[in-house]
C-alpha cells in the first residue's frame, strides 16, 4: 500500500458547454492526454465542493476539500491572508486584512488601492512596525501584493468581535473600528484600533516615500484600511487528524493560507506566482521532492485557470489546460503512478462565459495504487460524470483518499 | 406489489483491485452466474454503509443498513451480545460482555482468555447464575463461544455508568468497577459489581471443574471480566417503524444481537456458525421458509467472508464467494423472484491485501417486483458502479426497500 498522495486543484477549471467549440467545454476542447491517461487508469466522478449548486469561494471550497465543513468551522479571511504570507498567528492574536489607501486634506478616502501598482510596502511596513501601543500590544505588518498587506495584533485580552475600518467605497472618511459585542475585550480591541490608525495616519503622512510618491503625481499610500478581523480557528490539523506530514505547493497567498491553517507546510517555490507565467514545472518538481521525502499529502495548487476564466479568455483557458497537462504529464513520468496515488480536481467552476465562480459540480479523477479503474477514458465534466465514483462532496474527498492510504480509523459502536 | 424482502449482507464481501488477479477483486474473479443474474434483471449501485471513505465496524455498519443513524443511536456492545445470545434484555437491566480468565495465587491475571478453548462455560454458568446478591439484584450469566459470556443484571435503580472490570491486559489485578457519574445509581451499580466479582471468584475458585482443570495442566477459568455495561437502547424497532415482520438468520452472535437490537425475530439455524464450515444452504432454506410464512424483511449474514479477508486467504475468499452464489441461485430458483424483493449488498470492504475493514464504498444490487433494472449484468464492485442505484448510503437502504413494498408514510407538511 502506498502512502502517497499528490492532490492537484486547478482553480476553476471546470466549465459549461460554450457555443464557439460546439458545446465543447475549455477542458473538454483542450488538449489532455496525460489527463485522460489518469482517467483511463483510474476512477473518475463528479464533485459538488460545498453542496450541489452553490457557488464556492475559493478558500471555502478548499477548506471542504481538506475534510473540514465550512458550514461549521469559521476560518476569517485576516487569518488565512496571514498564514499565507508566513506571519506566525498565535492563539489570542487578531489578523486583519489590509489595503493601503489614500486620504485627501479632509481624511475622505480618494483611493481606496492608493494607485494600486507600485507600492513599496516594504519601505511603508518598517515605520508601522516600529509603533509603539500601550498595553504591550505588539503590531506586526506585512505588505504582500500591489496595495495589501496583513497586520496582525498581539497582546492580551484582544478580541475578533469588531467591525472594519475599511468603508468598501471612496468619498467617505474610514470607518471607526466598534465593538461589535458588550464585552470588554471587544470595547478595548476597537480602542487600540483606533488609536492604532491614528498612529499610522500620522506616520504614513509624514513618510519621505509618501512624499517622493506626491512629488511624481501618484497618490500617497497614506492610510491602512483594516477589515476582516480574525483569531487562529480551533480545527484539528489535518496532519493529526489522519497522522501524516502535508505541505501545500502553491503560488497565491490564500492558498498557503488555507493549507497553512489546516497544517500542511507551506513550501514556496521561485516564480510561482499565481498567475499566467508560472513557474508550473517548478511546482511538480518541487511536489514530487516533498513526496519522495517524508510527505504523505502534497497539496498542489494551479490559480491561473480561474484568472482566464474570471477575465472570459476562452482561448487562454484552452491553452493553459494543455500547458498543466504537459507538465503533469512530464512530472508523473519521472516519479511513478505505481507508487502515489494522484488526484485531479477543481475547487470550483468558473465558466468562462459567466466570468465568476459557479456552482456546478466538478470533474475528480483519482488514480494510482489500490484504486480500481473504471471504464472512463477522458477527462472532462462529461466524460468524469460517468465514472464510478459517481457524485461525492468535496468534504468526503479527503476521507476518500485517507482510506486508499490506510489512515483512516474504524468506526465502531 | 410483493411485501417480501430477502437482504443478503456478505460480511466483508467488497475489495480493491488484486495484482494476482490481473487487477480484478475476488468478486470479480469468482464464478458468480446467480449474482451477475440478479445484476441483469435489477438495479444496482454502491453504497457507503457510514459515509464515504469511512470504515465501519461491523455493528455500526449494520446499524445503519438497518436504517439507525450511528452516529446518533448509542448502542452497547453488552446488549448486541446478551440479545444474540438470546438473554431477554429488559429497561433497566444492564448487559456486559465478559470473557473468563486466569487469577494466580495473588489475584494478578495471568491468562485473560482461561486458554481459550475447551471451557466449559455451562457447567460454571450453572454456578454463577446460584449467586444470590442483596436488593434483589439478578444475574443472569450465558456463555456463549470459547472463554466468552454475557452476563446481565436486573434490579432496580441500576446504572450503565460504570467502567470495566477488564484492565484488557496480564500482569495486573482485574480492576474495580467505578461510577463514571455522580449519580446514587452509578455508584450503587459499581458497589453491586464489585461484590458479585467477588461472589464469582469465590465459587470459580473452588469449583470442581476447575480443580480438574488445573489437574489437567490447564489454566483454571476463575474469574470473569466484565466491560462494555450497556443498557437496551432507546430506539423504534424496525417492526414497528415499517409496520412489518422482520427475521435474522445468522450464525455470530453480533449479527442475532444487532438484528435483534432492532426487533427482528432471531432464528436460528442448526450449523450456521459464522465460519467457513457454516451451513449455507440451511441458512437459505430457514430464510425463505421465513418469507414464505408471515415474514416481510429477513435479513441473511454470512461472516466467514470477512474471516477469510482478514486472514488474507484470496483463494479462500474467491471461493467462499462462488459458493454463496451456487447456494444463493438454488435457492431462490425454487422460491421465486416473482415474489420477493432480494438485495444482496456487503457491510464493508475487508480487501484481502489490507487485512482489515477499510472505508471503500460497497457494491449493492436489488432485484424483484417493482424494482426498474438497469444495464448492468454483472455484478461486482466496478460494474455495479455504473447501476442506477447511483452512489447511496447505508442509512438510506431500509427507506429505499420499504418503498418498494410499500410501507413508508409519506412526508408532509
Amino acid at each position: 500500500m502506498s502512502d502517497k498522495i499528490l492532490l492537484i486543484i486547478c482553480d476553476g477549471m471546470a466549465d459549461r458547454p460554450v457555443r464557439q467549440l460546439g458545446g465543447k467545454t475549455p477542458l473538454e476542447f483542450a488538449e489532455t492526454p496525460f489527463m485522460d491517461k489518469l482517467a483511463e487508469i483510474g476512477c473518475c466522478g463528479i464533485m459538488d465542493p460545498i453542496s450541489p449548486g452553490i457557488p464556492p469561494g475559493s478558500d471555502a471550497a478548499h477548506l471542504a476539500i481538506f475534510g473540514y465543513d465550512p458550514t461549521k468551522v469559521k476560518v476569517g479571511r485576516g487569518y488565512l491572508e496571514a498564514v499565507g504570507c508566513g506571519l506566525e498567528v498565535e492563539e489570542g492574536d487578531i489578523a486583519f486584512r489590509c489595503n493601503f489607501a489614500t486620504l485627501d486634506g479632509q481624511g475622505i478616502i480618494v483611493d481606496r488601492r492608493a494607485g494600486r501598482k507600485n507600492i513599496d510596502g516594504k519601505v511603508l511596513a518598517e515605520a508601522i512596525n516600529n509603533i509603539k501601543l500601550a498595553g504591550g500590544i505588539e503590531v506586526t505588518f506585512k505588505p504582500t501584493v500591489e496595495h495589501r498587506g496583513v497586520l496582525v495584533l498581539r497582546g492580551e485580552n484582544l478580541s475578533p468581535e469588531v467591525t472594519d475600518i475599511d468603508p468598501h467605497r471612496i468619498g467617505v472618511p474610514p470607518m471607526k473600528a466598534k465593538p461589535k459585542t458588550l464585552t470588554k475585550d471587544a470595547k478595548r480591541t476597537a480602542e487600540i484600533i483606533n488609536t492604532l490608525v491614528k498612529e499610522i495616519n500620522k506616520i504614513l503622512a509624514n513618510h519621505p516615500y509618501n512624499k517622493e510618491r506626491v512629488k511624481a503625481g501618484l497618490p500617497p499610500a497614506n492610510t491602512l484600511l483594516l477589515r476582516g478581523a480574525s483569531t487562529k480557528p480551533k480545527i484539528k490539523p489535518i496532519t493529526e487528524k489522519y497522522r501524516i506530514k502535508a505541505a501545500v505547493v502553491a503560488g497565491g497567498a490564500l492558498y498557503k493560507g488555507v493549507g497553512g491553517a489546516v497544517g500542511m507546510k507551506i513550501v514556496n517555490v521561485e516564480g510561482a506566482t499565481g498567475t499566467v507565467d508560472t513557474n508550473i514545472a517548478g511546482k511538480f518538481e518541487k511536489a514530487i521532492e516533498l513526496l519522495k521525502e517524508e510527505y504523505n499529502l502534497v497539496f498542489l495548487h494551479i490559480k491561473a485557470v480561474d484568472n482566464l476564466s474570471h477575465d472570459g479568455d476562452l482561448k487562454g483557458k484552452i491553452d493553459f489546460i494543455s500547458r498543466i497537462d504537459k507538465v503533469l504529464g512530464k512530472a508523473v513520468e519521472e516519479y511513478s503512478l505505481d507508487r502515489c496515488i494522484i488526484c485531479l480536481t477543481a475547487d470550483h467552476a468558473t465558466p468562462v462565459e459567466v466570468g465568476q465562480h459557479s456552482g456546478d459540480s466538478v470533474p475528480i479523477v483519482m488514480a494510482g495504487p489500490q484504486i480500481l479503474s473504471d471504464n472512463i477514458k477522458r477527462f472532462s465534466e462529461r466524460h468524469a460524470a460517468q465514472g464510478n465514483l459517481n457524485r461525492i462532496r468535496g468534504m468526503h474527498l479527503m476521507p476518500i483518499l485517507m482510506n486508499f492510504i490506510g489512515r483512516m480509523e474504524l468506526f465502531e459502536l
